[in-house]
Order: C-alpha cells, then sequence, then structure tokens
C-alpha cells in the first residue's frame, strides 16, 4: 500500500460530527473522530490497547473517549486516562496515535503524517461553502477502486461526454469548440476548460435562461486528491465569472470534490455541490442530489469500479496504458502523487516519469 | 491456472449476440463479443488499453467497438481506429487480442489459443441444433467449481441414480440390466450405456407411450469439455435410432452439454436439450426448462460446489481419490486433459496416470 | 491455525441429532454426524474419498451413511462397505477419519485428538441439564471471530456493565461493592464473584422477589472452551445456594457456554440458559431465549467480530495488548490454551508467559 500520509484529507463533514463518535478508515488507518465538551474535534486510533474494540462504537464522556467494551477513557492525547475496575490500575502503554485536525469550510480536515509538518495554509480553500448566496448539497460515496482512479476521472472531463450525456455531459457533436489547457503550480494542477456557444448540461437545472452560452470548467487540483470544480454558464463572449462573484445573468454551480483513500482498494467520495441561483427552491436542491447520485453512482462508479477490476490488482504503469493527450492533467497529478510518495518512502513512486514522450511537463 | 487453451470453447449462444455487445470470461480471460455490420461475431480482449474499461459496457459503433469510457473506438482487429480527442493522435500500442470465432448450430465456438492452430473441423457436430424436427430449448448456468468437476459429473452417469432420482434418472432398483462401455478416439471419448427394460425418466416428459423400454446413452466427449449425450428411449428389443432419423415409436433427447472454464475455480455450463415428440407442445417445452433447471441447478451444482469447496484448493490427484470401475469415462477425460494441457505446457498435466491399475486405456 | 485437538468439545445437542445426517465444522474439520440403528451417534470425516461429495448431504441407510453422489456407503469405523456400481469391487483406499464420541447432559461431546487419549471424566459436568427442576433453553450461535475471543469475553465478566446494562449487566454505579477471586486448578479456571445488595439483573426475569440481594458469578472454565457459569441471587447474608438445592428463596440461572473453534476465524458458541423458578411460564422462557439472543448477537458478537477485525489477523500477544487485573481469568486461560498446544506441537503455544509482571498465577 502506498499512500501519501503527508497530505490533508477530508475525514468528514462538520455538521455530521455531533455528540456521537464516528469511525472513518483513511489511508488504511482506523480512526474514531469524537467532539470534545467545546466541540473541539478529536482524531484518533480507533482500536483500543485493551481488547482491541473499536472506540468509535462507545460514548463520548465528558473530554473522553470511553471504550465500549470494558469502559476504559482516553483523553485527547490518546492516553488511558481511567480505568474503572479493581484498584484502578491505569496499563502502562504508549498513547493512542492521535491525528492533527483543522475545521474548515465545513470540512474536518485530517493531517494522516507527521505532526510536525502539518501546515493548514496548503487546504485547498473552498469559501463557497461559506457564502449564503449559494444552496449547497453535500454527500459521500464510497467506490471499490484505487483512489488515483478517482483522481484520474476527474481530472480528465472528456469522458463526461461518453458517461454523462444525460447528467454533467455535453454532447460530442463534431461542431463543438472547446478550449482546454492544464498547467501545474507547485502540488497543485490547474485544469482550465472552455466550451463556446454549446447548451446547458442537466446539471444547471435550466437555471440558465438563454439556450447557448460560454461554458468553463476550472478544476484546481490540489495533491493528495483534492479538487475544487469551478463550473459556471456564462453569456457568449462574456468573461468568466469569478466564484465570489455570482450574477443573475450567469450561473455558477461550484464543486468540491474530495477523493480520500480508505484502503488500497477502496475510496472515499465526499463532494458539496452547490449553485448560485434559485437557491430557495427545494425542488431544485432535490434534482442536484438525485443528478449527483445519478452521475456518480450510476454512471462512473460502475465503469471505474471495473476498471479497477480489470486491473487485476497490478499497478498502472505495469499495464502499460495507452497516454492521451487529454490525458495530460491525471497524467501530471499521478507524477506528483508520484514524487511525494518517493519524498515519504523511496522504494515507492514509480509513476514520476508516466506517459513521457506524450505528455511534457 | 491450468487451461487447454488450443481447444474450442462455446462463447454463447447465436440467438443471444444481437446488436449489443456482451462480455463473457473464459479460461480466465476477459472478452468482448460483438457483431460488425454484416452480423459476423467478433471477439478481443474486453480490457480498453487507455484507462481499462471494459469495452464490453460500450457500443457498436459501425464495425467498430467503442470504449464506454472515452470513446476509443477498436476495429475487428483489435487496433484503436479512432481517438475523438484533441488532435485526435491515435496512441501507439499493441492491438486487443483477438479472438478466432466459428459460427455455427447456433454456437459461437471460441479458440483459446493459438491461432493459425484453430481447425474448424475438430468441433463437436450438433446438427440436431438445425433440426425443425425438434424443439430444443437453451441455457447457460454458471458453477462456483473447476470445470473438470463437470467433465466428471457427465462422464460418469452413475451418479443419476442418486442425485436425479425424479428428473433424469433411472431407478438404483437391484434387478437392473445396464451394458455400459467406454473407449476413446482420439481426443474424444465414446461413453455407450443400454438400459434394458426400464421404465422411462421424468425427463422423456411421458411422450414414450409404452410403460418400458430400452433406454439407450450415448455420450460423445470431445476434448476439452464439449458433450453431446444423445439419449433415446425405443421399444424393447429395437436397435437405437440415429438421432437423425427420429421417428414415432422411439422418442429421442439429444443434448449438448458445453462446459467452459470461466476461471480455474468457477465454470459456465451451456446446454441445449431438446425432444423429438410433441415438438409444438409449450407445455412440454416449459417442463423441458424447469426440469434442466431442477436437474442441475438444484440437484447436481450444490453437490459439485460442495465436492470442489471440500478439496480445498488441492489437486485432485493430492487427494489419493477413490477409483471405482464407474469412473473409466471421467478418468480417462482427465488423461487426455491431462496430456493437452502438458503440450501446451511442460509444467502442467499432472493426471496422466490417474487411476494406473484400476483404469486401463 | 493452532487449535487443541486433545479436548473435548460440544459437537451438538443430543435432541438435534435425529434421523437425518448433519454436518459441522470443527477445529477446521468437516465432520458428519449420524445415529446408528441403535441410536449411537457416529462422526466421521464428512468427505466422500471418491469424488469428495459431503457424506452428510446423504442418507443413512441402516447403520451406514451413504454418499449422495454415486451412493458408496461407509460403516461406524469409516470403512467403504458398499460400492453399488459393476462389480461392486470396494476401492482399497484407508477408512475414513472417526471420531470418539460421549453422550450425556444433553450433550453430544467429540474428542479432536488421539483416541488413545480421550478421557470422559475430563467432560464438563452439566447435571442440572438432567434435572427437572430446572426450564432449560438451548441455542447454538456463530461468530466471526477467533474462539479465544469467546473465552476472554466470558471470563472477564467487568465487560457485563457496558456492554449488557439492559440485559446481564449489572450497574457500573460508584457504590457497588465486588468480592472477586480467581484461581486454577489443574487445567480448569474457577472465577468467583459476589456483588452484595445489588437488583437483580435482567436476565432474572422478575423472578426473585426482593428489590436487592447478594448477586453469585461462579464460572467454571475447563479448557479447551468450556464455562459453567452459576449464576444465583440469594437474600443479602444468605451463603452461595448449590445448583444442587435450589429453593424458592433464591434464584438460581445456571448456564452452560460452551465455545467451539470452527475455523481459525469462526467459532461456535452453544448455550444452554435455565432457571429454577417458575418453570413452567411459557412466557418467562420466551423472555429467556429474547434475552440471551440479544445479549450475545446484539450485544457481545458485534464487539468481539469488531475486535477480531481490528487485530488484522495478528496474533494477540503481536499486539502488546495492555493487561489489567480484571484480565486475570483471560490471562490465565490463554497460559492453559498455550501449555496445551505447545504439548501437542512445539512451534505452538507463545501465550504461556502473556501478562507477566501484571497477573500472577
Amino acid at each position: 500500500m502506498a499512500f501519501v500520509k503527508d497530505g490533508w484529507y477530508c475525514a468528514g463533514w462538520t455538521a455530521e460530527l455531533k455528540d456521537k463518535p464516528s469511525s472513518i478508515v483513511i489511508c488504511g488507518e482506523e480512526i474514531v473522530l469524537y467532539r470534545d465538551t467545546a466541540g473541539k474535534p478529536i482524531a484518533m486510533e480507533n482500536r483500543c490497547p485493551h481488547r482491541f474494540a473499536p472506540l468509535s462504537m462507545g460514548q463520548v464522556v465528558g473530554d473522553r473517549i470511553q471504550c465500549p467494551y470494558h469502559g476504559l477513557e482516553f483523553n485527547s492525547r490518546g492516553e488511558c486516562a481511567f480505568n474503572p475496575h479493581g484498584r484502578q490500575t491505569i496499563p502502562s502503554r504508549a498513547p493512542q496515535k492521535t491525528y492533527v485536525l483543522e475545521e474548515r469550510n465545513g470540512v474536518i480536515w485530517i493531517w494522516m503524517g507527521d505532526s510536525a509538518k502539518a501546515d493548514p495554509s496548503k487546504i485547498l480553500a473552498l469559501d463557497y461553502l461559506d457564502d449564503d448566496r449559494y444552496a449547497i448539497v453535500r454527500g459521500h460515496f464510497k467506490v471499490k477502486a484505487n483512489y488515483k482512479l478517482l483522481n484520474d476521472n476527474l481530472l480528465d472531463l472528456t469522458h463526461a461526454a461518453y458517461i454523462h450525456p444525460t447528467t454533467v455531459g455535453t454532447s460530442t457533436d463534431a461542431g463543438i469548440r472547446v478550449k482546454y489547457s492544464v498547467r501545474t503550480e507547485g502540488n497543485r494542477i490547474l485544469s482550465q476548460r472552455l466550451i463556446s456557444e454549446v447548451r446547458p448540461t442537466a446539471q444547471f437545472l435550466g437555471l440558465f435562461k438563454e439556450p447557448t452560452g460560454d461554458f468553463y470548467s476550472h478544476l484546481t487540483w490540489t495533491a493528495p486528491s483534492s479538487m475544487f470544480l469551478d463550473l459556471s454558464m456564462v453569456p457568449h463572449g462574456t468573461p468568466k465569472r469569478s466564484v465570489k462573484e455570482p450574477d443573475v445573468d450567469c450561473v455558477l454551480i461550484p464543486g468540491a470534490h474530495l477523493i480520500v483513500p480508505e484502503t488500497e482498494h477502496t475510496t472515499h467520495y465526499f463532494f458539496a455541490v452547490s449553485r448560485s441561483a434559485d437557491i430557495h427552491n427545494q425542488e431544485k436542491t432535490q434534482a442536484m442530489i438525485a443528478l449527483s447520485h445519478k452521475a456518480f453512482m450510476e454512471e462512473d462508479a460502475p465503469i471505474i469500479e471495473e476498471c479497477y477490476r480489470l486491473m487485476e490488482g497490478k499497478e498502472f504503469l505495469e499495464l502499460k496504458p495507452a497516454i492521451l493527450e487529454s490525458d495530460r492533467g491525471s497524467v501530471l497529478a499521478r507524477r506528483i502523487v508520484s514524487r511525494l510518495l518517493a519524498a515519504e518512502s523511496p522504494d515507492a513512486g514509480t509513476e514520476a516519469r508516466l506517459g513521457d514522450g506524450v505528455i511534457a511537463e
């Protein structure tokens, strides 16, 4: 298993972690999440060191989490702070592993690696999630595939015309005019696409009033696997509108697509899609939910899971994939992940030269 | 995994491959099947070389198959013939593996090995499937067991009295008179059984009018695992009737039993059972379907799957099976398969001397 | 896999083995059980030596078990005694492995190891199961965890206050007074607990009439994994009542908890719980059944299975568990099992020094 540990991952939505503990597996590590009496989120190794019960099945007792099996209690530093039995001797043992958390934009971000390296300024900005000019829908799916296949999927939107013709994809008509550029900025990838004079896709929910317009797709991918997908329709010839400046003549539907490796073979997909128009219309909100479910769970996931199954446990490079120009974004992302992996563990990171000869940096 | 690759296998029924592509796994290989504009069936490696999506989830576009994920198109030689993206550069990469197919008697036969060795004259003749004097029912089951256990099952019909007493088996009464012979002819086995003056089994559907008769079971097994089972009831003392000469005094129920290894641990069972009498009676046809399902899926498959589970992944020979005289057919078939395996790969084929001392060639 | 083979395990309840054969897996061995014409239970290797079908799917024919597939018959010594086919030659092959059985107290006990060492005097006495002053409920659950985790669970009843507060557990109130002792006697462990002046738990079904009383829990654990749990409530200050002397002022609810390794990863849990009061009340009996199901299947099993999953296939010791004083019973049991394993196979038995420094013998 090769995961980038020194990176920020979504561990859940703020609104969903309340008074009960919850559990999540990230990069193969079993984690319990709970809030202390001040509401601060805490994350630690989920497995109790006594008989290995999951702390997440226990209760929050003040600032501590209590094991469901025999009642040992652990504080926010992961130390056993109470043993209710006999002479109440605290067992001598290293504390549970704890994790650095950062809560912002309604996302609980977790740093899986060395705490000393955790730098919150590297977290992907998702300020629109706190902006009440947007109607927002959040969700969490799981996919039976390695997380890199989800990076590939989102970084190459050419698939939309084939997989998503009635949801988030534009037509494959020959007449379509596309401008497309991809560049890297450190450990980020900026992929920008403009399709001119095109009919709005179904995900615009009929909110863009003209029959055609200019469709901007600006994707910011941040290593290891968080994406901000800034989609908008504007009247033909009008400049792209910033997500900070929604207005009536355009429709903005920015989205967060947060890919989180659960295990080598399974992946969390946290998403938050939104819209700048008709934001109090509950029917439109229901349609956004239905469309997200359909586009991902009925259209993307079955294909991605089949791809992963057909890879038969082999490494991507080992299968000598055909590389197309349209793979530029996903190839560059794989190279960045590869370099990060190699920095953490010299044996990993084999994809640093993927697509050489086809894709230049 | 050890499969005989240089052999013809059933890849499906002609009637079931129409305008949509389909997929099948044979000998562990993932295959897409589709028809070109002329109706000719085409088979190739199912996994797209780009991102490894299954071509079978895509569409047929003229003579090509289009990948469902990003729209690459492949021609009947397995070559990528169209890339819809950017400058439309065709990726340089070896073509998909393709397979030799031969369509006859309503069966799509596939040659899994070296194309140069594919000899259609070796295909098992099943002419009754094109003969309108028979009512025919076709089906396809799957079993969780190695394919050799299905060869064993069909090559030793003594199990019928125990597993199938109310469907395809005769009674185990002591008074029963059986003549039985098994011989090999090259890579074929001819197993012939005559049970005299016996009541017709349920599979004769009440069509044989006398209370008892002579029951002929002539089995032709063709390596690796295709069988023609020529069953008939004739009035006592009458010679066996050829499948080419059905007549009113006898009832012929010839059947094809085409065993196809899917993986080492799972097997396709394609069957086509038929009858020479009352062929337009839909109730009888429904009864044939129900009886095939019961005999195989409720009677054979549960036992065969348990046998395979109890073998715990071990080789048949390694378990030192007790060999009976009645195993003659299945032992000879295992020896032939063993020789064919050894011819393809010197490390395989360990059962060439199975049953030595009990079963002579 | 490491199982204590030289030990008595429950192979089933007397009342449930009737005229049909049954199967069970114990210590990873597939076993068929049936009764001969005299009603004597017989146990042998379930896998037929011919084509490996499970004999348990066959029929009992007189004193023999008949294979469901081709009709070979095996006698109580595991010998093939009849081959119905051809010249009826008996195949020369070692007989099926057979097992020593001992039926008492309504339990079919099986000895998994060397027959010469089988000593019925070592079987755990459960005489209350034959005593008509008790109402008895028997059951059989399966758990996805190694059997040692069930030993641990029952030998450390401190978990009851956390997992079972509304079924079999007492309150965790600080004011509670507990006397607790654990000692070994050869390969037995006697764990005795007295909780004074406590409210009866739900499992006493409202039968103990006073608001509080003295609650005795006397557990006898017999290697490898059979337990007699002698629970009773008596008026405060009254001595513990023997299971042989139930009386109206006390309520006795003795129980058998017979833990049987199925495989390394799965365990049978046979239990028989009873009560000495209001024994003809069917509603109380139904409540006992419901409470056993809830306490084990809804409360214990989910935690135990999660513990085992979180151990990720590692050995208990390898995970360096925190050992508490309250682990005394389970640690001593693991040491005994460890010594028995080492006696049978020098490579096994690594837990002989578990808890050194915390738990003295």
